[in-house]
């Protein structure tokens, strides 16, 4: 990711080797700042009150969490209390015990004088495998917008997205915008139509911002102009990302996804899904089968952004309201399924 | 309608019949603030800077000013000079000539000092002619919603609605909400699901506001939610407002309009489109030859609403935004049309 005008990752140790570095970003776009997590304390905090999020940089903070606590007291009790402290901070995160367990198998054989070394080594490990998954994830990706692009080459290409995907959610390059970076990088001329993703703008908020940052041309809407602007052919390809993909190929995802999807089976648009292999759940039969997360109204009745004297919230209803965060999208409208193996097409 | 316990329209002479009182829309839901236009200048300002919207009420404002400039000046250079700045204050809307148009024949052949009266009298006219039909495409949507919770008795009946095409745009009812207006009144047990209706909000500022002050039962949502909701089986039926319906059936309406008509025909959830007889405009083929109106996008990026220390307007992005206003649903999408004359169904 390119961040004021440096590459640099979503999550790295400080210089002493001591912490990690991550964004805010509950701040984000107003302020850019990095902060210091120095303790296992700091960082349940910080994936708690959300000043990170998406499943690998959860899972990674929460690893770079335990190393810092054995760092301090490498005992099998300190083990166990951190292991469970930070997995109660966000329970249904998948990636985050995952991560968790990864550390904790790693030093639990060892000496305790070594534990604090082999855990850092172990979490940084998961932050190079995640570059490299999500890295991967864009070549695959990447293939496919050549071809897009080679159909209309005297034009940019033109991809929508929903919510963020980005870099901000991972170590490095993201799921869905992975392929859009790389192709930004390798000289095609890309441009985003980001979904301003009602309720909680992650589009306008946090995809915009990344996209700025990196230089690549975007513009954002409100949900509701992807119908149009794929019926005027003004959309080359949707991609998004996706919390879980059920063993039919179901595709739960940020609430408005499904909208998309049926916009781009409507207009003959490429609708493609970027995950990690292990976000398929073959456990789960369909996405009728997946709970859908009922977030607070609050999300949608207020809003909170810059104003003439600082920041400020602002009512938009007194009317009760509704805030599922999340849809199904059926298999049938997915055209690919973009992973670090390659891009999978659904039979179902 | 029913505003603050009392039936009321949402435009009405004054008490000595000298002018009529309007609601000043931009401060709704906030603030409920009847205002008098005493001349045709207070009527263009009010069209123009849209204290008053929707293309009926636009039309029978307008046609009040033309009766408020004859009664002080009943010359004909007066009727031809306020007639050409009423006409120019929003030039696209097509209800607004019309409306001039009839008191200007009204009055042309007539004595001047009879002029003014008859103005007066065919503006009347205008609003009692547009409530009766919306009253009428209330009754003949009524019929289908009758059928509709007929089919699941047990149960509220759950309309989706985008946008507002209530009686904040018409003299009364509405077009779209009449229907549920009428079921309401008839003991129906009706509970509205009303899209914020992004960028500028019309579902939550005023939507919300009039099923409130009637007493209906309404949930805000985020425009993305309606796709998972009638998923889920939580939408008896769509009904939307229309701003033009070309000769093959094509709707144009607001922005956002198509990805909830393809979630409707994706899930078996009927789709209907309430319009005057007279939003047929069988001059323009197909949707595709409708301009769309790209407004600004400070409409998309800047958010104004009651904060902690008043008024505030809160910034969305710094990033360039796009805000096409409106969508085109194809007429293969729609169920039906339920009008003043009833309800046609598309066969193209």
């Amino acid at each position: 990711m390119i961040l004021e005008g440096q590459h640099r990752r979503s999550i790295a140790r400080t210089a002493d080797g001591k912490g990690v570095r991550i964004l805010d970003q509950r701040l984000l776009p107003w302020e850019v700042r990095w902060v210091e997590l120095r303790s296992a304390e700091a960082a349940a905090v910080a994936i708690h009150e959300m000043w990170t999020r998406g499943a690998p940089m959860i899972g990674a903070t929460a690893a770079y969490g335990l190393a810092m606590a054995l760092a301090d007291d490498p005992g099998d009790a300190s083990l166990s209390r951190t292991y469970q402290a930070l997995l109660a901070t966000r329970p249904t995160a998948v990636n985050l015990r995952w991560a968790l367990d990864e550390v904790r198998t790693a030093v639990a054989a060892l000496p305790e004088p070594q534990r604090a070394d082999a855990a850092f080594a172990r979490a940084g490990a998961i932050c190079e495998e995640d570059a490299a998954l999500c890295r991967a994830i864009g070549e695959h990706g990447l293939a496919l917008l050549r071809t897009l692009h080679a159909a209309n080459p005297d034009r940019p290409l033109n991809i929508l997205t929903h919510c963020n995907a980005g870099w901000l959610a991972t170590v490095d390059y993201g799921t869905a915008t992975a392929p859009i970076y790389l192709a930004h990088d390798a000289g095609i001329p890309v441009h985003v139509w980001v979904d301003e993703t009602r309720p909680r703008n992650q589009g306008a908020l946090l995809t915009a911002f990344e996209l700025a940052n990196h230089g690549v041309a975007h513009t954002v809407i409100a949900d509701n102009a992807g119908g149009l602007l794929m019926m005027q052919g003004k959309v080359d390809a949707v991609i998004v990302g996706t919390d879980r993909v059920t063993a039919n190929g179901d595709v739960c995802n940020k609430i408005g996804t499904y909208l998309k999807a049926l916009a781009a089976a409507d207009n003959n648009v490429p609708f493609y899904v970027a995950l990690p292999y292990t976000t398929f759940d073959p456990a789960t039969p369909t996405g009728a089968d997946v709970p859908i997360e009922e977030r607070a109204p609050e999300e949608l009745t207020r809003l909170t952004g810059p104003a003439a004297g600082g920041m400020a919230t602002v009512k938009i209803t007194d009317s009760p309201a509704a805030n599922p965060a999340f849809d199904v999208t059926p298999a049938r409208l997915v055209t690919g399924y973009i992973t670090e193996r390659g891009v999978l097409v659904s039979v179902s």
